[in-house]
């Protein structure tokens, strides 16, 4: 029998088969939110004190009970048992065992469903922050390469064919500013997502003045999430945000892997890779894969299923909590740490990644510098770009200049004219 | 054969089957573009003029040109024959035809790559923003009928079940929260995609000095994309980031959508539709069904398929314009236009279903109140908050006064305590 | 005032609005549906005569107005109005309007319901027939293609990198046996769907003794679909099902077009296309661009994510029918379409692109034999595979003879044992 | 440094980074490929063994290495360390240490990436097989409270709305129905996957005349996959087809969940629920939630993000084996272990929800018998349907005779006529 905060023995055994169906993952995904649910706890119980119904020394006790069980969880001495479910379970538990009844006076103007949501959201702040931090980081080292090889020059592809020339500068700048919009984004969605869920209880608030606005500016959300039910009916809503802002980090990341995979094949072989980020193959001795990228590539896909399972699972719900909600936790919890080791490997690649002048150059076609003269002629002849076409094409350089090229190209974010310094700027701005 | 753009004759005839596969939807599609295209491409040509590739006079022929093709568009008297592909051939065509050689020197300078970019992020930011206008609309519909019906009880549920009460009042309020938060994630969407990615060319800019701080004030852009690389593979990201906002704004009204497919029920019968709300069934004259309803409850998982058809549209592409990013166009566009008839049809039904008060409190269970008659006892006595439930399951009233319990959920956000001008203020500060 | 079979007058009018949304692309998709409506109508026709619900005259000239309404569908001289709503309606007024009353009395013992399931039953049946058969067709020209180049020296590819050695006939017999493979996969969906559910009325049956029977037959189906309920209730299912035949077809095609789009780059060079399969640019002459492929790529997560959206329509809908099930024709609809044009533009590709063996000759790196010459040391000499390679890496010939190492890959499916008359076998047992 | 097959020394260090990153959570999910691993191994090793590569003696000792190392598994002693990567290592590792350099013999004409493909091709046959026997076994359960409660009155729903009377066993029936077709169509895919891969080696076959008809009549596998490359890019369709199955029975369960959430809902009460199926509230004594229906529907959605996950993990990949299709493995694996604790919670609840039959009968409306009054009149008086409807509404009796009613439906498959037998036939054919 399970000895659950919700399952009072009068309502019998629940079916073992059951018990173990609906606890599912709990017991290992809520070691990761045991420090959110003890944070958010304490702003709990400074709450209660301050509307009198936990005096000033139980708050005390509970306050630093939980200190208590929060140092055990960092020493990794706290474990989830099944029969405990849940991170909340074995908060109560550990309470009420230290404290007695008055331990689980914290239960009162509360609910699991106020109490999980906050701290998912303290979890998805931190998680957030953290990965934000890690982008703005990245997006300097490709800043820092787009300046180191603003003159070298790469082709530049559409349609997976040789278009017209760029440098590799031009190449690492435009993760750079990817990097850079994603990071915004995410913050934007951290934003959106920075409200005080706690003291929405089940749905439908109590019938206490719980201080909300107390609990808000302790747990440090910017905003107030007012009706008690939209608290329970965000949930989804938050997390698809979250996702989204994770599926656009994977896309810059991915297209990264995807082009370098590409870039490393032999058919170009346009860089060498540090032996510490190739792995061989047990048939092929000569082969040096770049797992590393590949893995990176397929998890693009993976947190996109993660989020159609998320707006899934939270769609066509009756308003108000529901258990399939549980679920969300695994995709949502599982997206950001794929994100969060993504970023380093992409940052490994970035570094170990040597660009071959010489071999790029000689791999350049000609005729990439075609488009280039056609404009020229259009402009300075004003003659139709179309028929200074014709002229281009008849007078196309067996060896053309490439450099001189590069150059020319001035319109800004154009290989000449990077603007690197625009990046300079906006990283300052966000704290790198 | 097929005569466009980038199609010389010398290339030969592209094969019928070919040419129709590949063109797809975008004779029907572009029309909504082209007074987009039309407006990028005056701006291209001012900017032109500014560095001298167009005569003041050109300049001038050009613009009138294109305000005379834009009000053809208006009069519906342009059509994109499969021939001429899409909108940006047509007004090449146009241009040309009208003015001559001069006509195609608007092409100096610039791509269909970065029309199509351009014209799509402004057909976006019009659609957002007006469909933000009508999300604030129906937001202060929410709040009006929150208003209404602050004080007519209402059962809340979780796990589908009666859990605790609320009011109809309450609910409604949920959806105006609900409806103000995705009308400013929407917002960060429209914000995040207000850049200028004109004069990025085909993804690798030109050597001419394009005067891209003008063209982005003169359409409107907040800010400049600076790297004409990352111009091109933000494709699919923006799409991707607009439909996450599409789609949180569909779990909103896909809920309500749902939940009022349950409340009419005849096994609940809380609500009496509006004839004009209701269909017939061919076989059950007595069925009054709320097909509106079910319609924008599908609706929400169609914009998921669009998102992620987007998503994997765009990913796994080599850096640079790749064909594949043609297709983005469809689903974004569909999207953007179910969401807007779903937030007119949600608006439909708030209106014309009439709460029935005697049924709504009849079918309310007197155990809802169980939980606060628990709480009251916990914080009043001061004894546990489980002991309490002991005490409260023995003395369940057989008609609890629901208005009395109702006005007793004090707690920020609860039914006793809606904090409804919390939401005047800020529709207010959002322009409504 | 809409004029559709199920709204009575008395109803009032429905909003104009509601009945634009509601109706949605119906006109437009039932364009398709009508001559298998057409269909399943004369079947149900001469149930009801068998059971003397119509009597023969009626019976017989319900049948010949059906053929004529087929004669004049054909024609292209049906148009479905937006106040017809859909297929069924046009029939019902057409009848009604030919025959009067007695038209009108083929209503009797089915609904909307069954009739919609039908026509889509029958219509999802014949297109499959004919993808199957378009399948079975381009496997017969890979296969072909496969005996010309059986010889021909390919380099095998595993992460991105030359692997071991293949052949162009190994490649493309790969293709020939996925599509024979996709073909028996999309025969096995065909074969689970075809199912009378013609009789199951609105999901519920009726009280009369229908000719179930009969009209199985009548229509083709192998097997009865029994419960009337589950009738409804796969609604949703079978167009998954069919989604995800359809998806192997678009995970074949699709690398394909990918593998090509790669081998035709300019750093592989491996094929020149034909002129009818290129397109230029408009800025770069010199670009011979497939954008058929990358359409064809990029179709492949279009018909993804339509049977997401599929999926997500038909769940966590209350068994019977539901509105939103409507929503399912048009991505089942376009899905098919795009399926039935990418494997013709696939075999157009296939013919248009011719090898370059000496270019593809040389690309082949002399290290891609080594693993087969560890292989036979390994073999020969009896000594362990890894201490193998060591020998054989000290010896990799600087220009291995390739056409030698393709003859000893013999084991079954390997590049010197292809097996192509197991594919003839197969092709002739499936009729083609 | 990480000692794996195929990480020379030489190579250098793995970033460790890059270890973990690309290791992912083989060393957890292998341990349930190890035992397929195994068997695989045997059959490779005897056919060495017949192609004269091993010895007898070898072999023999070997497959007792095997058969041991299968024992250790089968007790819980057989960790894979992060180190070893995998089961594979794990397996060559065990052998090298047990049997010295012959041990390592049998890696010869293989590859990990036939290995693998061979030991998930066997895992998936294996659980597949038991779920199908699973849904045979739920069908029949389904089958026998059809039975039972065949004369209960049940109301039919469409549109949410009571619809037409029908009964609780045609309802129970119309699962055993999709129960019945989702096994048929899970064995048509297995059918589908039943294919030896072994002896494909790394994509492109060995210079070895391996036994491959002997490995595949040795391993059980129905068909030969002749194509080398086929083989290897058969990863990831084969796990979408598989998936494909699995979401046709989550969509059969979750339907059966949703229905099941909404009849024990208070409004309707259909059904009281076994004391071991429920769980209560924290905060509300008086709920009775049913957890466990919310989960399995939940999972649907969880289910389908898997689907679509596989499909984009292998989509765009070129051909050939590339390491992104590593990450199929989680997905595939942990929905078929939803899909088995799914199906067995699913008749917990059929069995342990008992009907209210008195309940049931007074909430259904006498209007639901007004279509087959209107239905036996047309019939009988041969007058039109839609007349005859008016004349029924005139004359819906107060308290209609549902027993009568449900007899009348005669229609195959209809309430009055639900054919069981033949579910009966078809369970016995196919082995239940």
């Amino acid at each position: 029998m399970t000895d659950t905060l919700w399952h009072k023995p009068s309502a019998g055994h629940l079916h073992s088969l059951l018990a173990a169906y609906t606890v599912g993952d709990d017991p290992t995904l809520d070691l990761a939110l045991l420090p959110f649910d003890i944070q958010a706890s304490k702003a709990h119980a400074r709450g209660l004190k301050k509307i009198g119904i936990l005096t000033e020394q139980e708050e005390d006790r509970i306050f630093h009970a939980l200190s208590d069980l929060n140092v055990l969880a960092k020493q990794g001495k706290v474990k989830i048992e099944a029969k405990d479910e849940d991170c909340h379970t074995v908060i109560e538990h550990y309470l009420t065992e230290k404290l007695g009844p008055a331990g689980s006076k914290i239960h009162t103007g509360r609910s699991r469903n106020d109490q999980v949501l906050t701290a998912l959201r303290l979890f998805m702040k931190a998680h957030l922050a953290a990965i934000r931090s890690a982008l703005l980081e990245l997006a300097a080292e490709f800043l820092a390469k787009a300046e180191e090889h603003r003159a070298l020059p790469f082709p530049g592809y559409s349609h997976t064919q040789q278009a017209m020339l760029g440098s590799l500068g031009h190449y690492y700048a435009s993760f750079t500013e990817h990097l850079i919009e994603d990071a915004e984004f995410l913050q934007s969605v951290l934003t959106h997502i920075d409200q005080n869920p706690l003291g929405s209880a089940a749905g439908f608030g109590v019938a206490l003045p719980l201080d909300r606005e107390g609990t808000k500016q302790e747990l440090g959300f910017s905003r107030m999430q007012i009706n008690s039910l939209a608290c329970q009916t965000s949930r989804g809503k938050s997390e698809a945000a979250v996702l989204e802002a994770l599926v656009q980090i994977m896309m810059t990341l991915g297209r990264f892997a995807n082009d370098m995979l590409f870039f490393t094949a032999r058919e170009c072989g346009f860089f060498t890779a540090d032996d510490t980020l190739v792995t061989g193959s047990s048939i092929m001795p000569q082969k040096r894969n770049l797992d590393g990228l590949e893995v990176l590539r397929g998890y693009g896909s993976v947190v996109m299923g993660h989020q159609h399972a998320i707006q899934g699972i939270a769609f066509r719900l009756l308003s108000g909590y529901n258990r399939d909600l549980q679920l969300l936790k695994k995709p949502l919890m599982e997206s950001l740490a794929i994100v969060t080791s993504s970023i380093a490997v992409a940052g490994l690649y970035l570094q170990g990644l040597t660009p071959k002048e010489e071999t790029i150059r000689k791999a350049i076609t000609p005729a990439i510098v075609l488009a280039d003269i056609a404009t020229s002629l259009a402009s300075e002849k004003g003659i139709p770009f179309r028929d200074a076409y014709v002229l281009a094409s008849a007078h196309t350089p067996d060896a053309p200049d490439l450099d001189r090229n590069l150059r020319s190209k001035i319109s800004m974010g154009a290989a000449g004219n990077l603007c690197l310094e625009a990046y300079h700027k906006r990283l300052a701005a966000l704290g790198k």
